[in-house]
């Protein structure tokens, strides 16, 4: 373990015995629990634009093969259900200087490349939204945070959030935290999550399930979604 | 006073009876007082959109003769200051059905009219933003609720709110109520606000001043603002 | 409508008069729409506690001869049904100084008197609550501003509040407010809402029926409760 | 890296490798900028009552034979600048049932074994809390989520909340992502911080570190409350 240089298959390899251990200590404990679907649930696809989605952005990042398609399903299973969908996007008016609304992120990320309006933010067009579908522009990490996402989903008395998208370490973990928080079921859709270093997806998708809601399998969401009511809201 | 048809100068003067009754007794217990300008102030122009604006909307609003020039004077003085400005909107993308973003509130009032993107829902030009100017387009009474205005006011270090705009009884009133909850002093400017039924301008006014923030006259905020720093942020 | 000193009487019908001209308007408009009551209601009393209850604080109320009965008479009903309960009280533990947790508020009015832990911020012992019913101490007007109320009432599905207490022009107002734009259909209850001050009362509830709210009597309220279903959560 | 059981120090080492290889990464794109101390600090201890600071509780951490200390050392730092200081506990007045507080959370840990008002939810008395500083009782993971802090933080005229306390997977995380999206610079103690398995402190203080605030050493913390002006507020 004092190789320079793993490969990312020996990474993993390594995060799985620390996972082992640490969740045998969380299971002792009466932590991973699991919350479970409930009835009426919605469809939260975090930041799939372009400049997380396509290759040469600072913000690419890995595993489209993967992700897209996966979402491709949710979106075709949740259309024939007529849950609401929403996408978000995180994008700029004005990235610096006394009007700003990048808050204090700038400080810590490239905010500066992701500009309101521009291509680099629109929703990726293999899974584009249909023109009834919800496209919240977010200035944070939490789809949540200065949105109206939460009094959209209790107005349609929403109760399970399914949650795609990226990244796990940023703005998909605050997005689940704060659904659990507001009252929601956080279902994360384990093959259409990413982001863009080692380590990150897994770890996180570790945390989440140990505490905040529950990382599913596509096919499990799938079956749930073909299984719920469809009904007038 | 059993007369059906008061004019609204009798509106008026019969109110200033109650406030007079009322104002007493508010302050002999305590209320009423100043809460007083801050160090570093924003302006915030509430729903000075063309629907409220100009003839003709179900929510066209009174006294745009005095309102728009009042706002014009304080937009010429907070841009020399470089003071941050916001307007906001509101606006729907979907005015009904199982995507809606009008939430609850098309119950009550008529959502349906205020269409994200239309020249309705557009701030009337006669006192339109700069480019680098904050346009947020809200779904609820308050421009707080579901917006990221705090967060943008407090990464900005602002203490202060300068309040125009409409409606009195509905977002003008729920914005500075949650002013001064999330902790920004409101000044609300007396010749810059309005609303579109009798004696609903005057009430609120009274209700904010006793208990949520400070109505003060046009001269005087323009006065405060002349007098501030102009610093960078 | 010039004399000084009119009675309580006369002021009423004087707003009669006032609304009812408003009224045509927003109906005209398409305003004072009815929002109706839900499937899953709580019952949310705001500020029943000593200062506002009983004589002799500056936070007195008056109408407590008709709001007490009641609101014991809801109470009575939302337990029979097993529905959630949750009444507010306004509190500090540190009125001023660089820990308090007044914020602003101090400023405008005599939050001082209101002490976390004394007897004056008590729920009243007429309308106790149970050891099982949530009394949220809330620093702000709004019983949803910095609490958990919001996410306390998603957790548990509720889709409507019914809402009584003090005072009208503060944190029943503001109260009623946030819940639509939550997504809580708010239903105040006439006979169990007050102020301390003419016409406040009356002002405030015409707003709120016009724009935000449903304003219903006491037995429709109670009919209704009689007749949701009495299941689990 | 086949190993069943990796000591301690074993897994850091390979957290090290990946943690390596993942900043590089950060780094060519911009991420991991500086976020910096600003003006006005406050002290922020997340979740140090005995629950999580003594042995035997399913919440109890590690560490705190370094944590107390530190804390110690802000604590005096920090009141005799006078800035403000402010404690959070999770505790619940009803775990579960039509009236529960626990909200969703209890679906995923054990909420039910923290009860409001019994020691477990204390602050250790090690650091106990003065009579003039707030203690916080929330709800949810973030010491923000459903809490006046945000609100008191503002009205304070702070921007940089210094954070300490347990868990990193939890309480922690979800504080330091809040506040930075509530436009305040988030301070990470090294020395304060913990959890109770392995790996996921050093993990959690990475994905901080490189997206949402400044991962500082006690001494560096400790010289900058030294350094900053002792005010009135």
């Amino acid at each position: 373990m004092t190789r320079k240089q793993p490969t990312e298959a020996e990474v993993k390899a390594a995060l799985e015995v620390i996972f082992a251990r640490d969740s045998q200590v969380y299971q002792d404990r009466g932590f991973m629990r699991r919350i479970g679907f409930g009835k009426r649930p919605a469809l939260i696809n975090i930041d799939l634009a372009n400049a997380w989605t396509r290759e040469g952005n600072p913000f690419t990042c890995d595993g489209m093969d993967v992700i897209i398609p996966g979402v491709q399903k949710l979106l075709a299973a949740s259309r024939a259900r007529g849950i609401p969908i929403v996408y978000t996007s995180t994008a700029y008016k004005v990235p610096d200087g006394a009007n700003s609304d990048a808050g204090l992120w700038g400080k810590k990320i490239p905010t500066e490349v992701l500009l309101e309006g521009s291509p680099d933010t629109a929703i990726d067009d293999r899974i584009a939204p249909l023109p009834n579908e919800q496209v919240i522009i977010k200035k944070r990490a939490s789809a949540f945070h200065g949105t109206y996402l939460s009094s959209f989903l209790k107005a349609h008395n929403v109760d399970t959030v399914i949650v795609t998208g990226v990244t796990m370490a940023g703005c998909v973990r605050h997005t689940v935290e704060d659904a659990i928080a507001e009252g929601f079921r956080p279902i994360v859709v384990r093959e259409c999550v990413g982001d863009r270093v080692w380590g990150v997806t897994e770890w996180n998708l570790f945390d989440i399930d140990a505490k905040f809601g529950d990382v599913e399998k596509l096919d499990t969401v799938l079956d749930y979604l073909h299984r719920i009511e469809n009904e007038p809201r």
